[in-house]
């Protein structure tokens, strides 16, 4: 697949950091994939009352809910690794912005249609990948959320799909915008194939997977679309995006979480 | 129940109008139906990413999506009545605020959780009842959206139900929150149980029910749980909204349409 980001993300090297114990690093590859999960489905939430169709609203709500979902067994599951005492709440509401490991793709705030049917389809092509792989996880809790999280993707990724299709396939003005909307998403796509240390150490324990190995099944799936859609895989940006697997964000990052924050936060321990 | 506001409602007039058709009255009255639960799925799905805990957030995001399926049934349904090819889609993205037929209660903007769950608790307990009654009604489609509704409905009237008396029954702070909450949404109440033309129309035809048979009913309910919660029912308001059935709305509708109908409007006939 010539021009894919996600292709060479492997050379991507990440920080020196200090380093992390067997049960750091198990915690923090759960909470990089929670965190893409949980991050997502607020940039979803966002659509209910936003998107062209009532149908099209209870589609995003739907898969929203299926990644929130995704997100707070694997949080749960971190926090058990952890061993503090941290709930999925706890990991969710109180955590500070460097402590989030999610990527930048699912960070940006939401684009126009076309834009988020790009942004779905490369996400879900990744976490179909993604969780296929992971049902043979050594941690049995991870390959069970797995288990369950591969039908979901299955039909989030068929849903971006025909999306894609249409709208590229579609009138003039539909495929200019759908482009566009690839164009918009691509630096952001590199990064979810970037290796980083927790995923080095959950592949080695047989825990995890390496994302640079998904690239190759991720660019194919998102070309053969794009090749059906009559749309062209955008050149190699410039710029992209990186370093969400170690807290680094962009600013959106900030005031998604002032949102989501804000009510746990102001009232701690209590019951709402 | 002294002191309610929804048993009072049968007395509350409605303004004279033009006479209409009993296809008029038929999607007037299947329209005000509709549009209860599109607006106030629009409300619901505002919470997603602003709930206490990550649990919180998916089940009211499940809520907004069951309501947005009723929605979307009995638009379909009304736009059949009408007969003017108007869809789903063109009966919730392409009508003025004037055109829109729902009560005030579910168009107000979220509040603090305490008074969401006040609003759920009315709100489904008259939708428990709506539902139960109409799955006998003389539009068959009708009657099916009814059976499956009424399923939905039990679990949302359960889920403020147990809300209402966790917070009630809780501390200090969350007692004098969800009492606040219940004074808040209490001038909304009676509008629910206020017959309008179009319910009188349906009632008449076994299409539907007069809202006031439901009040004895919905009170009862919704005066246990208050009871079971250690709260009060709340005076009767000096104020209270009417109007919704007849086209006229609160300041805040117009930016919940705003919202909803930006992206459809901006590309009239467009896929997306």
């Amino acid at each position: 697949m010539t021009g894919s980001q996600f292709a060479d993300a492997q050379i991507a090297g990440s920080r020196t950091r200090p380093e992390l114990s067997e049960t750091e690093q198990h915690t923090a590859y759960l909470l990089s994939l929670g965190d893409d999960a949980l991050v997502y489905a607020q940039r979803l939430g966002s659509w209910i009352a936003h998107a062209p169709q009532i149908e099209e609203d209870m589609a995003l709500g739907n898969v929203g809910l299926d990644l929130l979902g995704q997100a707070r067994s694997l949080l749960t599951r971190a926090g058990e690794v952890e061993g503090e005492g941290r709930d999925e709440d706890a990991l969710a509401m109180l955590r500070d912005e460097r402590e989030f490991r999610n990527v930048h793709l699912v960070e940006q705030p939401r684009g126009d249609f076309g834009q988020e049917m790009a942004r779905m389809l490369w996400f879900s092509a990744y976490q179909h990948e993604l969780w296929s792989r992971l049902t043979d996880s050594a941690d049995e809790t991870l390959a069970g959320i797995a288990q369950k999280a591969i039908k979901e993707v299955d039909y989030h990724r068929d849903h971006a799909t025909q999306w894609v299709l249409r709208l590229g396939d579609g009138t003039e003005e539909s495929h200019a915008r759908m482009q566009a909307g690839l164009v918009a998403v691509h630096p952001y796509v590199a990064e979810l194939g970037e290796d980083y240390p927790a995923a080095r150490w959950a592949a080695d324990a047989g825990i995890g997977v390496l994302p640079s190995t998904l690239a190759d099944a991720v660019n194919a799936y998102v070309g053969e679309v794009l090749e059906r859609a009559t749309l062209s895989m955008p050149d190699e940006p410039r710029w992209h995006a990186r370093g969400g697997r170690d807290g680094i964000h962009s600013e959106s990052m900030g005031y998604l979480l002032a949102e989501m924050q804000h009510i746990a936060r102001s009232h701690p321990g209590a019951t709402w």
